[in-house]
């Protein structure tokens, strides 16, 4: 929390106990006042007070209040304790239960919500900028999971996203080339299935390469390799295209976009017995028995890839890389990703599975951002000398920078993204059609070493990545430069010298 | 159906009519006799009777009975339509519903089962070789299907499968190299773990390669491609790993194996206002709402690449190839595939992710014969000159074919798979441990050339494909030569000059 924020807290809570409590009320209120004593004694921003209670047989009601940074539901945790160890040596009377009735949370947002705002577990109500939380019947285990202050910040999180909704994304153009003439304005896309260089399928938004195109994205792949990962001192390593959900929760990516992953769901069993029926149906009918099949699936716990950098952080979780190995430069490139589009699907280049290189990079401050300078040398020769492409680059904001709000805002920056873009001809004008994203250069300060406890020898560590996809490079380049490989420039010959000469079909 | 096989149908079926028909029940009785005399003319081994008929008000019940070819309920259905059409003309009845009451179906097996043997849809009974298989309320559609046939090859197959089950699979060896002097006898994985070369996860059976182990796969991969698939004239095509249901319908997969298979579930929507709540859970608890999650994704259509071709067979389904591209020889190494392994699994030789090149060939008997040969010689040249190994090659029975009965039994084969295995030090004595299968090459006939309707110019044309999976390739490897180069044949050490130094850790 902001200390500056203005919070008040009221909390109805109720402890019943395992006997009745009239016997022994004077040492109760006696418990109370000492424990408000306590609570005033400690700093002054913990204003906490329990401000009535009630005791009736078996049950003992408290009113707590605060408006400093102290929580009542913590306070009524702490009293729990400390009644229990009283209660029981002098009375043998135990705490059996600990209910919140209610629970009003008022707190301060800096703009006031621009629509109807809500969240599980509370019913919110706004006033301006003031905000009212109320909570009703929770019980200990809630309190004990810090759901509360979670809920503060959701609130806060909702209401300020409010105010981005809709507005143009931060876009500050870095670079940019000299305008080239295109070969064509042709969708290459279109033009390749023409000719049986590609086929849509079998699953939506994914392609079956055949062999010209995938030649083209080998010597792509190549040039990424030779031109620019191998002369910077990047290995390879190769991770599991499966990620399960608890890398995602650390990343944040299975709160940010869970409605666009490919999830996986694992048999519930090998049995053969117990899959015994979905055979036999599937047999008989030559149908998909789905029921049967529901039956033995488990429920999801893991996705296919949608970046490859969360396993490649995962692969470091909680290590201490030696002073030695520093600056760590990896990258992926077996990890298929999958991420499901629904609408907005075209051709290879907005697609639901694509093939990427991916670059990660971990490091002090200075070894990262002395990276991203040769980085950026090696991206501007293959794209000027090798690709010949008309392109840019901008400092873009993305998804996992936008709600911490500092970055993206100036010229030049340590931390945050950059947009390689590319002009695609059969779109229209340079000026006014959009262009292509194809490659992006990231460097995160420390979010993703922290969420995974990543820790050096002796040095802070930062760390960031840098995209590659193979279906962005080529659709890119052959917007540009055409299928004819006689427009290609003699530099990407170098790395294709034929095409295959690929099948044909009537 | 076998000819041979001495079969008995008996069906008790009812018509229920728009209309009561005790007013042209002579018409009727007329026109069960001359449907009676149309089967007798048929062909003799369609000898099917109405052997009983009655008539209530608007329901005709039929007995109908045959020891021959022709179905009683394929004559129930032609007997629906010729009435219609008759009963309508003259009398302005329909047919409103067809349904049977009770289907005994008499068959024999070749030989008795050997334990409970059941299906869904009808009950069994055996005396001996004589099985009865009795279906009751059975509806129109159901008939249509052609369900009734393929119960009764499920009820033989599986009382087959009886003879078969605990007996050793057809194995019959080609060739062996001659013993070669393991340079140690350590499990592999184990030590590569020590080193960090591996580490397990972040799922079951699925692994993280780094740097060290990597460049030994790739070192692998353009043996591979250097000394086999591209001296054979072999194209790389891309394929995706998301493999549709209908596909593994048609190769036979899903029923083959479905505890075996990962499933993928798409999200039911992208749309973020129906994921808000598991996000607004996720956001607060920091756990998996999976209540949330299951109501949000879809039920899987698809699974993840078991093997990789069944998808390149997709990609000429319904295809007319041209006699100039024949044979095709083409390859995938870019699909990841995932086998649900459960127990069994061991270090990087039995994972459930696996890496492999997948070459596939179609072409004419004669062309692929031709391509066996080939590829041999050159697995032999790898294997034997390149890697060293101490290795053998075994006629096999894979799944796909036991149940054809015709294949494996002979020396020479035109169709069938030959498996690639190795010996593996750590497992124990040359002679009574388990060698490692490592590679394997087949021919399919046209099995699956059927199955997706593929054909060319004018070739009858077979398929089949050899599994290259660098896990294997790589674990055979070092079993025998150990993680030290300098053991290393110099065959393999052309392949891998020097070892990246990889990542240290505290």
């Amino acid at each position: 929390m902001n200390a500056g924020f203005i919070m008040k807290f009221d909390l109805q809570g109720k402890f019943i106990l395992s006997g009745d409590a009239t016997s022994f009320k004077k040492d109760l209120e006696q418990f109370i006042a000492n424990f408000n004593k306590t609570l005033a004694k400690k700093d002054k921003d913990q204003k906490a007070t329990i401000k009535a209670f009630k005791i009736q047989k078996n049950t003992l009601s408290l009113t707590i209040v605060s408006d400093g940074n102290f929580r009542p539901h913590n306070a009524l945790l702490q009293i729990k304790n400390v009644l229990s160890k009283e209660l029981g040596k002098k009375h043998h009377v135990g705490v059996r239960d600990i209910t919140i009735q209610q629970y009003t949370i008022e707190f301060e947002l800096e703009k006031p919500p621009l629509k109807d705002t809500n969240i599980p577990f509370a019913k919110l109500k706004f006033k301006g900028k003031q905000a009212t939380m109320v909570l009703k019947d929770v019980d200990e285990e809630f309190l004990r999971r810090n759901y509360i202050d979670r809920m503060i910040n959701l609130v806060k999180e909702k209401v300020e996203n409010q105010y981005y909704e809709g507005k143009a994304e931060f876009w500050k153009l870095i670079w940019e080339s000299k305008a080239k003439k295109p070969v064509w304005s042709k969708d290459p896309t279109e033009e390749m299935v023409k000719r049986d260089w590609l086929r849509q399928g079998p699953t939506k938004g994914k392609w079956f390469y055949r062999p010209q195109i995938t030649a083209i994205f080998r010597a792509m792949e190549q040039i990424a390799i030779k031109e620019v990962l191998e002369p910077l001192g990047f290995q390879e390593i190769i991770e599991s295209h499966i990620v399960p959900f608890d890398v995602w929760l650390k990343t944040g990516h299975l709160e940010g976009m869970p409605g666009e992953f490919y999830y996986v769901a694992e048999p519930a069993t090998r049995d053969v017995e117990q899959w015994q029926k979905f055979i036999d149906l599937t047999k008989i009918t030559k149908e998909i028995p789905f029921e049967e099949l529901e039956k033995n699936l488990s429920t999801p716990t893991a996705g296919i890839c949608y970046a490859q950098c969360p396993v490649i952080y995962w692969s470091f979780k909680g290590k201490t890389i030696s002073e030695s190995s520093l600056p760590i430069f990896i990258y992926d490139k077996t990890a298929n990703s999958c991420r499901y589009e629904s609408g907005g699907r075209h051709g290879i280049e907005r697609v639901d599975e694509f093939h990427r290189l991916e670059p990660v990079y971990i490091g002090t401050r200075e070894q990262l951002l002395k990276l991203r300078d040769k980085l950026l040398d090696c991206y501007k020769h293959v794209f000027n000398d090798i690709l010949d492409l008309e392109w840019r680059m901008a400092w873009v904001t993305p998804w996992y920078m936008k709600q911490a709000g500092k970055i993206g805002d100036t010229d030049v920056q340590d931390t945050g993204t950059i947009d390689f873009e590319a002009y695609m001809p059969y779109r229209g004008d340079r000026k006014k059609s959009e262009w292509l994203e194809f490659q992006n250069l990231s460097i995160l300060g420390d979010k993703y070493i922290k969420s995974f406890n990543i820790k050096a020898q002796k040095s802070e560590l930062w760390s960031g990545c840098s995209g590659i996809g193979l279906e962005r490079w080529t659709t890119a380049f052959l917007a540009q430069k055409g299928l004819d490989p006689k427009n290609w420039p003699s530099g990407f010959k170098e790395y294709l010298k034929e095409l295959p000469k690929g099948i044909t079909f009537l």
